[in-house]
C-alpha cells in the first residue's frame, strides 16, 4: 500500500504490513499516565458524568491524537515531565468531547463498533457531557500554564466546530468540488492532528521551525486519515469488521469517492446520486448501486492516492528531524493511516 | 419588594420599581465596545456561523453577566483598557454557548420570546456554533493573557455543564430535595454570575477578600435570578409578554415552587405532581391545576422570599466595598432580579 518512494526516502522497510505497534511501544509507559490523567480529570460528583465519560474510555479508538502529541516532544527531546502527558490528555479530552457531539449531530448509533453514547445516554447528556468534558481540558491547559499552548488548542477546538457546520452546509449538496471537501476534513479532523503535534514541540521548547514543522506533518497525517476513513465508509471489508458501511452515504455527505464518481458519471448516474445524497430518497439496492458506480469509476483508489500524497507531504515534514527510533514510528504511523483497514 | 432591612442598610429608596437602568446607564460605553468585540469574534468565513450567531445577538437579552463584570472591575476601581470589555465578551460568549445548548437539550422552539436557534436553524447547527463560541471565547481570553481569569471561567463552564446534567438527573423526580434543587441552580446559573463578577475584581487586580466578596455577591445575586426564573415559568403574568407559562411543568423540571406544593399537598396532589412530572402523562387542564396547588399553598411567595433572602446576602457582599453610584446600581440590579415581572 505504501508507496515506492516514501519506503525509499525513509528507509523503513516493512517485510509485515504497517503498524501503529512501534508507536504504541514507544509512548506506551507514557499513555498509561494519558489514561490516568484522563480518568483523574472526568471526575465529577454528577454520577452520569463519569459513567457516560467511562464508557467512552472503555470505547478505546487508536488515541492516535495523544500519541501524537507524546511522541511528537519527544522527537523533539523532550524526556521528563508531567506536561506532554497532561497536555495529551487535553487532546484527548477535546476529541473525545467533538466525538459526543458529532454523534448527536449525525444520530449515530454506532460509535467504534458499539452503541454509542447518545443510543445508549440520550442526546441530552452527550451534549452536555461534551461541554463538561471541553471544559475540563481548559481547566487542565490552565494549571499547565503554557498560554501558547492553550492558544494552539483553542484556536484549533474554534476550527474544528467550523469544520463541522460547513460540513453541514456541504452535505446534500453535490455541487460541493473536491476542494470544499479537503477545506472540510482539513478543518474537521486535521486541525486537530496539527495542532496535538504542534504543542509537542512547544512542550519542548524548540524553535518555531520545528513547531511548523512537526504542525503540517499532523495536518498532512491528519488529512491521509480523513480520506482513508471516507474510503473506509464505503469499502466492503469494513462490514467484516462489524462496522456499518454507508453511513456517509445515508447521511448525504458528500465525500471524495462520490465526488470523483459523480465528475465521471453519466446523466443517469448523475441523477442517481442526486437522488440519493441531495434529495434523500433512497431505494432498495441504492447503497450496491451507489457502491457499483464507486468500483466502476475506481475512485476509492483515486481517493487513497490522495491519501498517499498527504502521507507523502507529512513524511517529508520530518526530514528536518534526527533519524531513531521516534521518527521512525512516526514516519509507520503514516504508512499504518493509509493502509489501515479499520 | 424589596425588604426594609435592605433599603436601611443600603440608603437606596426607591419610588419606582427597581430596574437595571442605572447599571445599564454606567456601563453603556463599555457594553457598546462589548457587542462590537462579540461581532468581531464570531466572524467565520462559514456563513451559517455568523448568520445564526447573529440571530442571537439580535435577540438581545439582559447582558447581565457581562455588565457584572464591567460593574464589578469599575467598583474595584479599573477604569481604562480592553481588559473589562474583552472579558465581559467572552463571558456573554459562554453564556450564549450554554443557551444553544440548553435549547437542543430542552427541544425549545422558543427563546426570549422569539424562535430558538435550534427551531431556525436546526438541532445540529446550534450544538456546533455553540462549541465555536466557546472555542472564540477561549482564544479571546488566550489573548488577554490572564491564567487567573482562563483559571476562572474554564472551571465555571466545567460547573455549568455539571448543573445542567444534574438537572437532567434531578428531572422526572418528585423525590428531588430542596438541596438537590439549589445545587442544581448555583451550578447552572449561579456560577457563571459568580465568575463574572469574580473576573472584575482581578482584572481590577484587587487582593483576594475583594475577589472573593465579588465572586459571592455574584453567586448569590445568580441564585437569586434563577429562584425568580423558576416563579415566572408558573406566573400568569408572563403570559403577557408573550412568553410561554409552564415550560418547566411540561419539562418535567422539579423546581422549588413544585418541591414546596409537593412537600405540603395530600396524597391526590402528591399523585397528580407524580403523573404530570414523573409519568409525563398530561392531561387537559394539568396546568391550571397546577398553578391553582401552587396558589394554594403560596409558593410562588415563599420561593420569591427564598430569592429575597439570596439577593440580601448579594448586598451584604458589597458592604466593604466604596459608596458611590456604581455600588447603588449594582444593588438595585440584585432588587431588580428580585422584582422583576420579566
Amino acid at each position: 500500500m505504501v508507496s515506492e518512494k516514501s519506503v525509499n526516502n525513509t528507509a523503513t522497510q516493512h517485510t509485515t504490513q504497517p503498524s501503529l505497534d512501534s508507536l504504541i511501544d514507544l509512548v506506551d509507559a507514557d499513555m498509561k499516565r494519558v489514561n490516568q490523567v484522563i480518568i483523574d480529570n472526568m471526575h465529577s460528583d454528577v454520577a452520569l458524568i463519569p459513567q457516560l465519560a467511562s464508557h467512552l474510555v472503555a470505547a478505546g479508538g487508536k488515541r492516535m491524537r495523544p500519541m501524537l502529541t507524546l511522541a511528537s516532544a519527544r522527537l523533539c527531546g523532550y524526556e521528563e515531565g508531567d506536561s506532554a502527558v497532561n497536555m495529551a490528555a487535553c487532546v484527548e479530552f477535546i476529541h473525545t468531547a467533538t466525538l459526543l457531539h458529532d454523534d448527536v449531530v449525525d444520530e449515530s448509533l454506532l460509535r467504534r463498533g458499539q452503541e454509542s453514547a447518545n443510543a445508549l445516554f440520550g442526546n441530552e447528556a452527550s451534549v452536555l457531557v461534551g461541554d463538561f468534558l471541553f471544559a475540563r481540558s481548559f481547566v487542565l491547559m490552565v494549571k499547565n500554564g503554557s498560554l501558547k499552548v492553550l492558544d494552539i488548542l483553542a484556536r484549533a477546538s474554534a476550527v474544528i466546530a467550523e469544520g463541522e457546520v460547513m460540513q453541514l452546509s456541504t452535505a446534500n449538496d453535490m455541487a460541493t468540488t473536491e476542494q470544499a471537501y479537503l477545506d472540510v476534513i482539513m478543518a474537521k479532523t486535521a486541525a486537530l492532528f496539527g495542532a496535538a503535534s504542534h504543542i509537542g514541540a512547544v512542550i519542548a521548547g524548540r524553535p518555531e521551525d520545528e513547531e511548523l514543522a512537526l504542525r503540517d506533518y499532523g495536518l498532512h497525517l491528519g488529512t491521509a486519515f480523513q480520506l482513508i476513513d471516507d474510503v473506509l465508509d464505503y469499502s466492503a471489508h469494513q462490514a467484516t469488521l462489524g462496522k456499518t458501511v454507508g453511513d456517509d452515504f445515508r447521511d448525504g455527505k458528500v465525500t471524495l469517492p462520490v465526488i470523483i464518481a459523480y465528475a465521471n458519471g453519466d446523466e443517469d448516474e448523475k441523477a442517481f446520486w442526486r437522488r440519493c445524497m441531495e434529495d434523500q430518497d433512497f431505494r432498495d439496492g441504492d447503497l450496491d448501486h451507489a457502491q457499483s458506480l464507486i468500483r466502476k469509476y475506481n475512485t476509492l483508489e483515486a481517493t487513497m492516492n490522495r491519501a498517499r500524497e498527504y502521507g507523502q507531504l507529512a513524511i517529508d515534514d520530518l526530514a528536518g528531524f534526527p533519524d531513531g527510533p521516534i521518527k521512525n514510528a512516526m514516519i509507520e504511523a503514516v504508512e499504518f493511516c493509509i493502509s489501515r483497514p479499520y
